[in-house]
């Protein structure tokens, strides 16, 4: 059960957006740029990201519904998500994107964490000062996102057909124009 | 010296968000609008809890930074902000922001570390749904920004003067307002 009283039909950071809906907005925003905006890194690897930070910290609802969301991305490919989660370094994605998930898992233990030589390796692979830059915020963004659906006691039912309905709309229509419907549905409060 | 190359004369998180301000803009209105909203916890009360957090995280430039727009909210007051870095249960500060902090403390842990037990003491000193949220939410952002601002190597001097003098700044104007200087300064790069 939530510690707060949030709204029932609402699972995850959705109940928490509703409840609050003036900080729902810019994490929304900062959700929506970060995994979505003009990147060279495309949605699904960004996707990846956000999700192998959600399974380090342990957050069923983040790291289920960003896998939902980066399956989505990549035609579908669930398994893809399984490997990058448990062993990234043996999934069949860039060396470059291995080498910013070495980054990204750095992050998560906390940034002082971050070497030179990641960053350097990175580079080698081709990796950007944008990259790394948002690499090191999508990690830290998550370590916030993850905190705050846990914190909160959030409902996070094991669904798998919702949290894959739902990946497959927010990675058609995006964070910020979904969450216009269920934060208007709500505010009635 | 910082992983990527930051703006030499921004420290910290300006550097950071002058780098990049597509992202820049939602951080800025997330910290405005959770530290300096609406509330019933005053913006000094909230500027702790982000010092605290930060402090945890060991961040020198986020807890320096924070404490002192908390001392230019709370008469200036540099001892009480030490005091509840070090040894909060013991700083002159209500029972209920006691309780705050120690939920702030467990979720930057982690968010499961929440116990129902930790909320219901808050509610007996009188904090609400809200509150809790908000205590939530701004512990897990912080957990945001350190990370951010260490991941990236940023610059972060040794010069108390500057951020007293910046403290004074942010708590008179706001993050958002203060962030327009700086990122119109760098919009030329």
């Amino acid at each position: 059960m939530p510690h707060i009283p949030l709204p029932e039909d609402l699972p995850g950071i959705r109940g928490a957006m509703a409840f609050r809906p003036e900080t729902a907005k810019p994490l929304n925003e900062l959700v929506e740029v970060l995994l979505r905006g003009p990147s060279t890194l495309s949605p699904g690897e960004r996707e990846l990201i956000a999700t192998y930070v959600s399974s380090l910290n342990d957050c069923y609802y983040c790291q289920t519904i960003h896998g939902a969301i980066a399956a989505a991305n990549l035609n579908d490919d669930e398994e893809l998500v399984k490997r990058v989660k448990q062993d990234f370094l043996h999934a069949d994605i860039s060396g470059k994107l291995k080498a910013l998930l070495v980054i990204a898992g750095k992050v998560q233990k906390g940034g002082k964490n971050v070497a030179a030589k990641d960053v350097a390796d990175a580079r080698q692979f081709g990796a950007t000062d944008i990259e790394i830059h948002d690499t090191v915020l999508i990690a830290a963004a998550f370590c916030m996102y993850n905190r705050y659906v846990d914190g909160l006691g959030t409902t996070q039912p094991r669904d798998e057909a919702m949290y894959r309905d739902r990946g497959k709309r927010v990675a058609r229509d995006g964070y910020v124009a979904v969450s216009k419907e269920y934060l208007a549905a709500h505010a009635t409060r």
